[in-house]
This record gives C-alpha cells, sequence and structure tokens, in this order.
C-alpha cells in the first residue's frame, strides 16, 4: 500500500491524480517550476516541492531533480500523467533503481511500445492488422520513395520518435516525396533528435479509433470499450467521445478482442491505449499504443463508472483487477471537448494571461477537469490545454445538446480560448449526424491540416 | 411544445432549471428581485425582468407580478422551483386562468396534500400506514392533550401548515404538554397565519426515507427508488443519499409500491415525493408528500441518470414517461451535501457577506451545483443554502470518502459555511457505519434538537 505519491506533472492532470490519491487515502507531493507557484496543483498537494524554473527541461523533465524530491519527500511512488516524463523508459529505470515505483508499464514496454517501428513488428507478430508500410527504419528519402512506389500513393511519412503531428508528412503522388520526406525528417531531428523515419499507405478519411486497456501484474487485460478521437485538428485531438457512432457491437467486441490481444503481445501492464485508424469498411489497422494515461481518459471514466487512475494506483501497488471483462458495462454516451488558450482568429496561436473571470457550468453529467481559476495567470511556456469539458447523457445527441449548453455558459475573461470553435463544431451538420473522420476540421474550416 | 419558461425562483434552483431549459432548446425567463441584480440566475437567462425589491414578499412571493412578467415576456410555462411559490395553490390558479402552463401537479391536488391533515386522511383511506395520530384538526391544548393521554407519550405535535420544522414540538409526558402545544401554536401562528395543529404519535429514532415518483397525464406512475435524508438539523436536511443502506431490495419494493399507491390516491401528476419514517423494525409510515421538485433530487439522478427537471417540463407538455418501472435502475452510491452561509461556532447563525475567493471541486463523479461566483455578495435576506455538493461512487464507502476529498478542496472565503461540520459527520464512525436517525446530530452533537 502506498502512503505517498509524487506527481510529477502539472495542469489539470496533476489535480486530477492528487484527487485520485486523496480519495484512497494516499498523500501526495506536487512537485512544480517557478511559474506554477501559484497553481492549483502546488496549492492542492499536501506538500509541494519546487523543482527548478521553466522551460519544462530545468523543471518538469529534470529526472535527476523529481527523484531527488521523492526521495526527500519519501514518497513511495511517482504518477507522471501524460507528456513530460509519462513516456520516458529512462526516468522509468532510475525510478526502479532508486526503489520508487512508477505508475505505469516497465521501461521495456516503454521503449518496445514507444518505437514505431519496433511497435508495430510486434503486432505483425501477433497478427493485429497495422496499415501496410516499411518493416524497417527508413533514413534516406531515395530509399522511402522505392517502397512508396511500391505500395502506391497517397502514403504518409513518420517520424519514429514523432507524436502530435510533428514529423508527419502526407505525400499524395511521386513528384513531392522527396520534398515532404526530407520536410519532415528534419522536423523530427529538431523535435526529436532522432531522424529515424518509416512509411505507411495513407488511409483516406479514417476515423480515429483507440480502446482503453486495464492490465494488472496477474496477466488480467480487460477492454473498456473505445473512443472515438476524429476531431482532430493538425494532429491534436480536439473533441473524444464514447462511444463511437461507427462502431456495432459486433465490432466492438471484435476491435476489442483485437485490443486486448495486441496488449498481451506487448506484455503490457497498467492501463494503455490502442490506437486503431478505422475505414469506411471497417477495416481496422493498429497504428500505435500508448502507454499512459491519455487526456481523453474521461469519456471512458464517465461511461463505464471506472476510475482509470485509481486503477493504475491499485495495479502498481500489486492488486489484481477487481472486475472482468463481462463486468465491464457502457451507459450512455459522453463527449469531451478540450479547452485551450489561443487565438482562433490568429490561426489559434497561444493565448496566456491572466484569468480575471472565471464562470465553471455545473449540473447533472457535467465534469469540468482544469487547475484554472479566477486571478490564475496561464503561463506562457507549457500546453495550451487548460480544461476539458466532459458530458454524460443518454444519448449522442443529448450529450451533444448538453455539451453546447455548457459552452454557452463557460465563461473565460482575460485571454482567448476556442470555445467559439468548439461549439461551431458541435452545431455542424456534419458533426451532429456522426459523419466524421480525421479530415474533419480541415475539410469542414478549410484549413491546411500539414500546416 | 415549450418555446419558454419563467423560472419563478432564485439561487442554485433557478440555475438548475435554467440548464434544463437550455438543453431541451426552450428559452429562458428570469425574475429577480433589486438584491438579485447581479445574481448569477439573473445573467445565465435569456431574458430577466425586475419583479422588486427585497423582502420576498415583494418580490418572489408576488404572484401578480411574477404573472405579468410572463405574459410579458410571452412564457408558455411558469417553473417554480421549491419554497416560494411551488407549492401554492393559490399561484396555480392564477397560472391557469392567464393560460399559463404552471410545472407541477394542480392547484387540487396541491391544496390536498399541502393540507397534513387532508392529506393523511387520504392516505388512511388508500390504506398506506400512517403514523397514529389526531384525524380531525386540533385548535387547543385541552383537546390536544386528551388525544395524547390516549395513544401515550411520546407524541409530537405539528403545525397543518408547518415544514422545515417551524410550528412542531415533541412532547416527552403530560406535563410538558401544554407548554409545548402552545408554543407550536404561536409559531404557526406567526410564520403561517394558520392555528390548525395535528398531533402524531412521535417514532423514536426513525429514519427519514422518501421516495421519488414521477406521474405523467396518463395514469403512468414510477418511483425512481428512494433518498434517506435522515442527517438533519432543527428539521432541516443536512445530508441526503441514494440508495439507503437500511433499504433491502425486497423492502425497496414493498415502499416503493407504496409510494406509487400513494401517489395514485393522491391523484398526482409532475414529479414528487412521498416522505416515510421508517422505524428500526421495517414499519414505515407515510408522514407527508411533497408536491415539487426537492433540493435533493440531484442524488436520484445521480443513480437513475434521469433528469428530473426535464421529465417535469416533458409532463407538462403532456408527454407520456417514456420508460417504465423495470427500466428504472439504481447505480452506485451517491451523497449530497448541504452547504450553508452560516456560522457554527454562533449557532450556525446566518453569515451572508462577499465572497472573496471560491474554488469548487470538481472531477470524476462530482457535481456541484451552486449560483456562487468570485465577487458575489450573498445576500442575508434569503435561504442560507449557497451549494449542493453531489457524489456518485460505485459503494457507500468510496462516495463517503469522496465527499471528504471534495469537502477537503473546496475553498470559500469572505463568509462562514457549514463545511468543517459537514466534514465532521462524515468523519463519525456511525455515520460511516450507516447507523444514522434523524436524531443523529442532536445526539452526536449534544445539540437541543428542540430549539
Amino acid at each position: 500500500m502506498f502512503k505517498k505519491i509524487l506527481i510529477a506533472n502539472r495542469g489539470e492532470i496533476a489535480v486530477r491524480i492528487i484527487r485520485a490519491c486523496r480519495e484512497m487515502g494516499i498523500g501526495t507531493v506536487a512537485v512544480y517550476s517557478t511559474v506554477d507557484k501559484e497553481a492549483l496543483h502546488t496549492q492542492l498537494a499536501d506538500e509541494a516541492i519546487c523543482i527548478g524554473p521553466a522551460p519544462a527541461k530545468d523543471s518538469y523533465l529534470n529526472m535527476e531533480r523529481i527523484i531527488s524530491a521523492c526521495i526527500a519527500a519519501k514518497a513511495d511512488a511517482i504518477h507522471a500523467g501524460f507528456g513530460f516524463l509519462s513516456e520516458n523508459s529512462k526516468f522509468v529505470d532510475m525510478c526502479s533503481k532508486c526503489n520508487i515505483v512508477f505508475i505505469g508499464p516497465s521501461a521495456d514496454v516503454i521503449n518496445k511500445m514507444g518505437n514505431k517501428a519496433e511497435a508495430r513488428n510486434t503486432m505483425i507478430t501477433a497478427n493485429i492488422p497495422v496499415v501496410p508500410g516499411t518493416k524497417e527504419p527508413v533514413y534516406s528519402a531515395k530509399q522511402g520513395k522505392k517502397f512508396a512506389d511500391e505500395i502506391g500513393y497517397p502514403v504518409i511519412v513518420k517520424a519514429s520518435s514523432g507524436g502530435g503531428g510533428k514529423g508527419m508528412r502526407i505525400v499524395e503522388n511521386k513528384e513531392e516525396f522527396e520534398h515532404q520526406f526530407n520536410t519532415a525528417q528534419i522536423e523530427s531531428v529538431n523535435a526529436f533528435g532522432d531522424d529515424t523515419m518509416y512509411i505507411e499507405k495513407y488511409v483516406r478519411n479514417p476515423r480515429h479509433i483507440e480502446f482503453q486497456i486495464l492490465a494488472d501484474k496477474y496477466g488480467n487485460v480487460v477492454q473498456l470499450g473505445e473512443r472515438d478521437c476524429s476531431i482532430q485538428r493538425h494532429h491534436q485531438k480536439l473533441i473524444e467521445e464514447s462511444p463511437s457512432i461507427a462502431i456495432s457491437k459486433k465490432l466492438r467486441k471484435k476491435m476489442g478482442d483485437t485490443a486486448v490481444r495486441a496488449a498481451k503481445a506487448a506484455g503490457y501492464e497498467n492501463a494503455g491505449t490502442i490506437e486503431f485508424l478505422l475505414d469506411k469498411d471497417e477495416k481496422f489497422y493498429f497504428i500505435e499504443m500508448n502507454t499512459r494515461i491519455q487526456v481523453e481518459h474521461t469519456v471512458t471514466e464517465t461511461i463505464t463508472g471506472i476510475d482509470l487512475v485509481q486503477e493504475q494506483i491499485k495495479i502498481a501497488m500489486g492488486e489484481a483487477l477487481s472486475f472482468t471483462q463481462e463486468e465491464v458495462c457502457l451507459d450512455g454516451h459522453s463527449i469531451e471537448c478540450r479547452i485551450n488558450a489561443e487565438n482562433p482568429a490568429n490561426n489559434f496561436s497561444p493565448s496566456p494571461g491572466k484569468i480575471t473571470n472565471l464562470h465553471l457550468p455545473g449540473g447533472k453529467g457535467v465534469r469540468i477537469d482544469t487547475a484554472l481559476f479566477c486571478g490564475y495567470t496561464v503561463p506562457a511556456v507549457y500546453d495550451s490545454m487548460i480544461a476539458k469539458v466532459i458530458v454524460h447523457d443518454s444519448s449522442r445527441e443529448k450529450a451533444i445538446n448538453k455539451m453546447r449548453s455548457v459552452l454557452g455558459e463557460f465563461i473565460i475573461e482575460g485571454i482567448c480560448t476556442n470555445i467559439d470553435f468548439q461549439y461551431e463544431i458541435l452545431n455542424n451538420i456534419d458533426f451532429r449526424a456522426g459523419n466524421i473522420s480525421t479530415d474533419f476540421i480541415s475539410q469542414t474550416f478549410r484549413e491546411n491540416s500539414s500546416n
């Protein structure tokens, strides 16, 4: 049993983890950068330790300082949330060497799934469908073009270490291959220090469907249904929902079983996500596994009633899952909108600043995960996501209506946000009909999704 | 189909009704007193009309002004929430004469259930168990004492028009009867302008168990499970939960069936509540019917997923209930704590004032219904309840732990509140074990419950 957990993160996810610990009677240690001295997570935790200044490399990414803080505070375990060190196998190794439990999978599994080529090969071996693509890493445009010519265009070029759309380019024809490949590779080198690329057949207008997995130390693996995360802008998810209206009960069973097999093939433990592309013919392809809690875990919590962060902690403490696959039931429909501090009028550029007025809506079926408070200053140096609005109702239509009501009531003054843009999406006739794909935003709002 | 609803109330319940209307696509008209010019309900509604100054008799209780506002705004219907005009049959009559739909039962039913002696007789006729007591109104101590001597002490003296503990006294023996009767009667005359009293056998250490009812225009009546509202201070509910741990599945069926029969006997329509006392031998007695939405409707919403305010509106529009008794299922455990602006150090006297700092907790399974915002001034002239915290979890123990976590996180500065007192109740060993009755607070905290 953990007595104390250090939370190696900030913002709403740090607050969310603190709440889970409190409910379980576990003490909490926050770490914070000098910028976050007044932040909500710093205030809410039982203890708070400053780990250095912004930028993140000097604080939230500084492994030594975080481990030192953990030892000083006598915490038993670290929860790293998402982003920052949450998928850093070196950090997991360090924890292990210092006798600190990292709440998540082992360093080996993180490594294996974090390397996209290796993850792909693991899945191919386990007979999990993947998008046709290169089996070996590609380092040059010439080598890549040969493969692309073989499988046919369009193809997608991806950085092996990539994420969030960085180091990723769609190539429509052979003429533009070299240019796009090189651009993606340079982006990857700059962002991740890695020139390893791979190439896949590009699935047009797919849905992004992911399955939430829980796996304990004793080989029990369950899936908690899917999330439809097709509404993305520049490969950043904006709206997530569960269940997906594109998934029949039969397809859910098939994809869910596949996700469980994938997690088992990876030797997975703790909470994780298997991401698929789903095409119009109900064909689906594994794209990657996320070895951490995700931003959108909330919609799964809402329809299953299962607290995923508490489950993570219990698994890390060595508890067996307390329910079977058959006991998981999905109730109603849940939607999450990510609220970002950004200015839609200025190409969604970040809009940090002081919150001068704040009203968070509430009521039946409404959950808001945020670290905002009136008077708080949203810093310029971190991610622009400042709140997650999650609604629950008996049908998708009702959930959409509830979300519109909530967004209409939301008041944030002092900074710009994407609330009006989210409202516009919810009012869109195709969105309301469920005619969505990962190209929905770029096609509907005529944005260039590769910029 | 209603196009527009006028909300004849203020505070969190007005906000809650506005949200229900928004989700249904129905326009909203708020009414407000001059004191409530900046109040949240005034700001959130589509339209807002000032109906006069505080005190309530010049605004929220002024029927003519509210009806005028409704006609001026061309609203189709009025939702009166709880308190104020919500159980005033004269107001319901006025609405009807002006062609305005009152969202609730008919004036006749309100009259019949509002008069406690008549309600009791209706139930006796329908073979619903009631606490042994006077069948006819009692107007003098002498007349009352004769009856009390017959059924034996302790007895309880109640004002026929009473509510919230006003005009109510427990009499332990014949010696104190006259004094207690007279005190209660004077209180009733002062509070309700009515000297009609009645007398009942006093059930010692009972639980207050109430059943939520929905009844449409077509004779369909369903019950949505019980609420245990035993935690009361001076007859004011403080904590409500659903389900009650004192109710087995078999007893729930029996009491639920009785509640449905009671509603049918009353010729009831819309949302209502049948209140029972439950003794230690699983004997239960009808005490009264509330012909309105209640403060604690939220815990029933939480475990059934049914939006009671939306159901009220649909019933008033003439829709049939969209589900049967068999389709109602109760999921997990829900608890509500009422947060009052009052000073526990000064005998819980009201503590109005300006909110200088506010942090509302959130997260999974947490709902806060409130009209507070940072900078808002809690007026001295209205009820002291300023927020309702509602939690949902898979078990009572987990729900209690969640509530403790939420109350621990709650920040309200500038006024005093009962949050610490609520926290103390949640930590009490008897409360946690479920050993509660309506005397819990007075016995545990050694308060004199008749003051």
